[in-house]
């Protein structure tokens, strides 16, 4: 039978439990064969002695008398597969192997004594075995067994994730992508996908990518712009989720948002991924607060309590690419940080500066915080860092500081007029989620617009859903990169997405 | 304990069973209560006769005698919550209820006679009982009982996704991602987020949007521009993905791409999101088409397969969302189409050329093709859907035809220059995918670019990883809303994502 053929076929062993496990049946879907990664050597190890291929860039060379390894990784997993050479002198001599260079190995699969269970003898005797060069390296090949530093390796971009280290970043990156799907789903949220092209301004800062052909418009010739009109880069999804949250209740979307400021700080990116959900009928703020800490303890609970023993663990994978003890007590202590058995401590802004005020050391010439003064990073991170010793939600924060679209705080005063929002602020890197209750009444909205001499006409489209069944409603929006900075312990953002883009920068 | 009283104030019980199936305790991880919504009734019924709440639009009103509907939609599934009034006079007189307002009712939850096995029953009599109007409707409001048009609906991109057709677009989207994820993690692919905004062009066809700050660049002052050059929205993340798959063996991405082209057809949009998967140590065709027949099969066959009686089926979504049974009929056979009991024919373009020619029905004006020619949309219809009757791959098209970046054909044959490559093409909507193996040697690649006079020192970081440890690799690319159009039968892509973007639109 010809289905039975393809099946029969498949070596691929990894796959068939977790699908079967997803309910597929053998039938109508059917499996390939794809080369087996390391990844899969690990987590599916052939049998003892068998002859077994592995491809991947050689990570170092180690060559003594009588014997010689070779470290091969491809990427899949934080192991290295060793290859023990039964012949170095001959071995390394006639291939004349060097760090950097995509090599194939046929050798046999046996027992380690290391960390990694099994490893590859490799012996030129043997005529089934074969050890050959598939992709050489220049002499400059940069990346060296050392370890370098991120900034050095930011030079160079197209390389720089064959490091453990940004290859477990990238690998945990995945991970959590994975874990705020599951969550969501969990939470009945439909995933959409608003619009990177915009023709207004979400957040009215103003600073902006401007979207244009690069060819002028052919058609009619009414227009001279492609989309008829001034269109931007995106700077936040969030009056478009509005819109969607209307129509499908709870709605979610991770998607790269864009912010034309001149700063180049180890915080910011001018191309970034942001979560953003939004949901209806939520009338109070300690729900969105807590909801928002449900889902990075999902997040980070999956990842400390993935299987420890397990070969495939995103946590695992981190601490193996940090070398240094110190680094990986460090990076546990970030996890455990999230993880404090009660929730996160909510403090209004007032109260807020009135700690700072109170507690935070400061220099002579330090000035206390005054009602309607920005709260500084570098208090923020004191303030979750220092004081709290955990997350920390700031809330209600003066109307001034925040943008039109935020509902009045429940005890407004209109001396000190505040809005239902928050700020979430995390130990080290400060500020990670922004969030609020949205105005979903008409004149209330309009007023706040025209408070701020915005045009109304052009946010039409967003105002029109304040009269046609206006829900009330709320959300929030995560740097989701800020998150797996956090997650990892790299303190710059750019080194948490592959092709970072930041001002004088975009190499390619 | 204080943790304790967290677990145990959560009411939320659909979300309880389903993260601790994902290994998840209750100790670090907290459980918000969110407002119950429509799914989440029918999924989890509250006891009978107890008092509950339900809050969504009204999609239509029925007044009989002695008795009156109000089916409530909230988006969040595909079945509405039917309201019965038992004094329909005085309550619909006393709160002038329309179609399109949001409202909230408390009544008792009853069994019902309907297919959706419960009801609310609301009493004005009853003090514990309540309906009432939390946001009202213009009297244009345009969503109105009768069905819409697909066309009409666009005109009103605010709310039409409160239409159950376009909800369930929504929803299926949704469910679609999930299934991605799935499939290539199962397949140990790391989802990784490539650049949008690129100094290249993938595709070399030039049709780019430009991207450039809305304000002058004011640091140092030594660029005019933000980036320090030329920038565009990516075409294509293929060529960032060929580097990160160097790097970590197999990955894939969602993200929006982008095409200026000045066309307005039901199969092209402006900004799409486009699936790419790219994997390492791939040497054969075969390989790359049975891998992409596989993952689409897995996205049909979890639609197909899901739970028939779970009210949370994206098939039984859209199934309902089709209101003549002829409709439904013609969705089915969509899916079973994709299922067929053997693999996918492939042909190469030679012989597809061929069979167009001698048994496509043509008009006397029609010419026959000759290789080298393209094949036409209208001709990718015909021999997916009638003469194969089911998707097809075509592979191995002239070298004239496609990128530079792909590989040549195994076969190759001088006099008639091919490349590695295919198109899946399905009944109705023609190319969904297009693959290749890609070229890994430096030298041939770098003859490619010059045949085409390519600009090599714009690519040079793409050539370079040609020279450092190159590995044999191919991917393919899938437009996400073609797929989402052929699976549910919308023939428009444009009605498959939330805010379409196309030549002279751009209204928000």
């Amino acid at each position: 039978m010809v289905l039975r053929s393809f099946l029969v076929r498949s070596k691929y062993r990894g796959l068939g439990p977790t699908l079967a496990g997803a309910g597929i049946g053998g039938v109508r879907y059917l499996q390939t064969v794809i080369p087996v990664n390391i990844k899969e050597l690990f987590s599916h190890p052939p049998q003892l002695n068998s002859l077994v291929t592995a491809r991947g860039h050689i990570k170092s060379i180690r060559h003594f008398k009588k014997v010689g390894f070779i470290d091969l990784s491809d990427g899949s997993h934080y192991r290295n597969m060793n290859v023990v050479l039964s012949s170095p002198d001959s071995t390394l001599s006639a291939l004349n192997l060097k760090v950097g260079q995509s090599v194939s190995v046929t050798g046999q699969w046996v027992e380690s004594k290391g960390a990694q269970k099994y490893e590859i003898s490799y012996s030129p005797d043997d005529p089934n075995q074969e050890l050959r060069i598939i992709g050489n390296v220049t002499e400059s090949y940069p990346i060296q067994k050392k370890s370098h530093t991120l900034q050095f390796l930011r030079n160079v971009p197209t390389l720089r994730h064959r490091t453990s280290t940004l290859a477990s970043v990238l690998r945990l990156r995945s991970f959590a992508e994975t874990k705020l799907i599951e969550f969501f789903n969990a939470h009945n949220f439909i995933k959409v996908s608003p619009p990177i092209i915009t023709s207004s301004d979400c957040e009215g800062a103003g600073e902006q990518f401007v979207v244009e052909s690069n060819k002028k418009s052919s058609s009619a010739g009414v227009h001279p712009s492609f989309f008829g009109g001034k269109t931007y880069l995106t700077v936040s999804t969030q009056l478009h989720l509005e819109v969607l949250a209307a129509s499908l209740n709870r709605v979610w979307t991770l998607t790269p948002c864009f912010r034309a400021e001149d700063s180049n700080t180890n915080r910011h990116l001018s191309e970034f991924w942001m979560l953003e959900a939004e949901y209806c009928y939520v009338d109070k703020l300690s729900e969105l607060t807590d909801f928002t800490e449900d889902l990075i303890r999902y997040v980070t609970t999956s990842l400390v309590d993935q299987n420890q023993n397990s070969v495939s663990g995103a946590s695992l994978d981190l601490l193996a690419a940090r070398y240094k003890k110190e680094d990986k007590a460090a990076l546990q202590r970030r996890w455990e940080t999230i993880l404090v058995p009660h929730r996160w401590p909510s403090v209004t802004y007032e109260n807020a500066i009135g700690i700072i005020n109170e507690h935070k050391p400061r220099g002579k010439a330090d000035k206390a915080l005054e009602w309607g003064d920005d709260i500084s990073t570098e208090q923020e991170k004191w303030i979750a860092g220092e004081h709290f010793k955990s997350p920390v939600f700031i809330t209600d924060y003066p109307a001034s500081q925040k943008p039109f679209y935020m509902k009045r705080s429940e005890k407004y005063d209109p001396a000190k007029p505040t809005v239902a929002c928050y700020d979430l602020l995390l130990p080290e890197i400060g500020e990670l989620v922004g969030g609020s209750l949205r105005e979903h009444n008409y004149e209330q909205l309009a007023q706040n617009m025209d408070l701020l001499h915005m045009n109304k006409e052009d946010m039409d489209w967003y105002l029109s859903t304040r009269i046609e069944g206006s829900v009330p409603h709320g959300g929030f929006g995560l740097g989701f990169e800020r998150l797996i900075s956090f997650l990892s312990a790299l303190e710059n953002v750019k080194d948490t997405i592959p092709f970072p883009r930041v001002p004088e920068s975009c190499p390619c």
